[in-house]
């Protein structure tokens, strides 16, 4: 893994480029703001270069990527790092520090990325178990150090490489999904908030979990005692299962998944509530439409939807499929309960989300407080420069009579 | 206290006046949307009236103040309600409601104003006291119902009435503390995330204590077992004695008020924990500064300023501050350590602010992760329409190494 920074290729800013943001923290450096010769085209996705700026003053080790927008992305600010085992090692370790003060349980989002210190990579902890997503193609290249690393710092003995989703397809890399260390066998329980939720972490993203929403989930746990609550769009039980365990009264998952919902109630049962619990499959919409043609109420109704508004050009349908959302949720909550939207989408920000939510709320004539608004919780950081990206949002209102 | 609906006085919208946002919820009517007339501004400050758009359709009763900027502050949308006990007895029992979801012990913000149906209307709850804040004419006018509703509703035994701060100011009326009921007896032991605040109510401001810190107590409870915590802008201990209850290895309580430390000492010996409690007491700058010079480090470091940016005017002066704050906390947390920075100002948005923060950290060399983004707690809920008004915003940063 050793290479002698001076063997290795170099990348150069343009003049117009900024470079005062690279110095300042900038991780990314985008295809239009490098010079672009022949022997940068020629650059194996994944190598190792060095990146200067116009006046070829040395700015970082970069990892490039010659097929995506992101060209670069910044691994180390010395010109003389390796990156071998003990330098990922040093970074895991830094992000294991940070989850072990949080969280009593080794349940969370390992590694976040460019936050991390490991641009694109992804590391999921359930357990024993890591799911690693190399999404940019350094990671691909040094996948062998990263996984030694992981392994030696948190004593994991189960390794998946999850190479699927959007983001490998923006940086031309193939799709695969591969057992590296150990074995899954089949469904893992997964303890987070006093609930326990079942994980098919080779089933993919249908029936797989997300950590982000564990503070919204602890926020609802504040709402629910003794309360009837909807789940709507469960996936495997998020919302659902943190409210029995916060003693709700009774929980309605809905999802057009099968194989979710039955992970919901395979989680239901492991915590000794199966019966509290109920599950409609089918679309959200239509069930929810159905639930207010038999006019039912709930004390808590929930919505927490796929990306409606992933990128930019489905901003506007976007925008509108949560204020029906929100219209018909807020129809379903009786007077004086609670309603939680939330959105995963990047395209739609706090303001816009929330002014959707607001004005579907209104299309149900419904007057309601706003009482919380929260994001994604402390395993998922932000790098400061970037945290207009946060992504999830998740806002509690209270209806009024 | 009846008033047939057809004897009160009537106020006019303008043509041009946004008769659809009050009719969408909107609770305020600005002096220059309104038609006025010799009568219009005989008006008795607090006075009951009804308000008609441009075409003379009921829109509301209102509470007016020919004296305010905000001319008239709608009550209810029913003509011919009357402002009795019974009245302000749903709205408390409404506020009270949600109140007691949220939190097992009395210590609340009880009525938030605009949002709780109350205008101007602010009371907080101190186990059998409350203080209220009749920051509005017509609750002036009509506190006798408004007492007897809260007594009846809450079974508190002491009433004070808090007529002081600058929102009476704005709104033409009188400077006056008092105790209507019961009696007060020097310092009140308040309960609040398991730490216990001695709250001054006769002391106002600089030794009351300020509820809508509550979820950012909590969040710092996080980060801090078994860490030394600096608490800048301590008031009378606000996140240094949370950290304390969540226990902290040592606190360090900086405020310029000796009053206010020797509540939050007094708050660390009720707790039985004085021997972890240190407090400096001076300018927070200078003793920033000092502590710099002393080379000291923390593993948190907290600062919940006064606002600094309290009005557009005072923006920029304000933003610097933050930004000055930012870069001098940033130097005395440890690699790996936890930074928490805290605004109140109105008129600085959580963008704005984030990026003084971000700028300051960056100036002190650090780079950092933001794990966490808090607002005000749920007992102070939002009008959905004037949610940009949140003005309590509480970012948490990990400072990388």
């Amino acid at each position: 893994m050793t290479h002698p920074s001076e063997t290795l290729p170099t990348i150069r800013l343009k003049p117009k480029a900024n470079a005062r943001a690279i110095r300042h923290g900038s991780p990314w450096v985008f295809d239009n703001e490098l010079v672009v010769d022949r022997r940068t085209k020629t650059l194996t996705p994944g190598a190792i270069a060095r990146l200067e700026d116009a006046e070829r003053n040395f700015l970082a080790l970069v990892g490039v990527n010659p097929n995506s927008r992101i060209f670069a992305r910044v691994l180390d600010r010395d010109p003389d790092m390796e990156f071998d085992e003990a330098w990922f090692a040093a970074r895991v370790k830094h992000a294991l520090q940070h989850r072990e003060t949080l969280y009593s349980e080794p349940f969370y989002r390992l590694i976040h990325a460019e936050s991390d210190g490991l641009p694109g990579v992804i590391v999921d902890r359930f357990g024993d178990t890591l799911v690693i997503q190399p999404n940019a193609a350094w990671a691909d290249t040094l996948i062998a150090p990263l996984v030694a690393a992981l392994k030696s710092v948190t004593g994991a003995t189960t390794i998946v490489m999850n190479g699927t989703g959007r983001a490998r397809g923006l940086e031309g890399l193939d799709e695969k999904i591969e057992i590296m260390e150990g074995a899954v066998d089949g469904v893992i329980p997964v303890s987070m908030n006093g609930a326990t939720y079942m994980a098919d972490l080779m089933g993919g993203q249908k029936t797989g979990l997300f950590f982000d929403q564990r503070d919204n989930h602890a926020y609802a746990q504040k709402l629910v005692r003794g309360k009837r609550v909807l789940d709507v769009f469960s996936h495997v039980g998020g919302f659902g299962l943190a409210a029995l365990a916060a003693d709700a009264a009774s929980i309605t998952c809905v999802d057009s998944s099968a194989a979710a919902l039955e992970l919901a109630e395979q989680g239901a049962a492991a915590m000794g509530v199966s019966d509290k619990f109920t599950a409609r499959k089918g679309d959200a919409f239509d069930t929810m439409a159905a639930l207010l043609a038999e006019g039912e109420k709930f004390d808590v109704v929930i919505c927490d939807p796929p990306a409606f508004a992933p990128s930019k050009p489905a901003l506007e349908k976007g925008l509108r499929a949560y204020e029906r959302i929100a219209k018909m949720a807020a129809a379903l909550v009786d007077d004086g309960g609670y309603l939680g939207l939330c959105s995963c989408s990047h395209a739609a920000d706090l303001e816009k989300f929330r002014n959707s939510c607001n004005r579907g709320i209104g299309r149900a004539t419904r007057s309601a407080q706003l009482i919380h608004t929260g994001f994604a919780g402390a395993d998922h950081p932000l790098m400061p420069q970037l945290a207009e990206s946060g992504y999830l949002k998740g806002l509690f209102y209270r209806m009024m009579p």
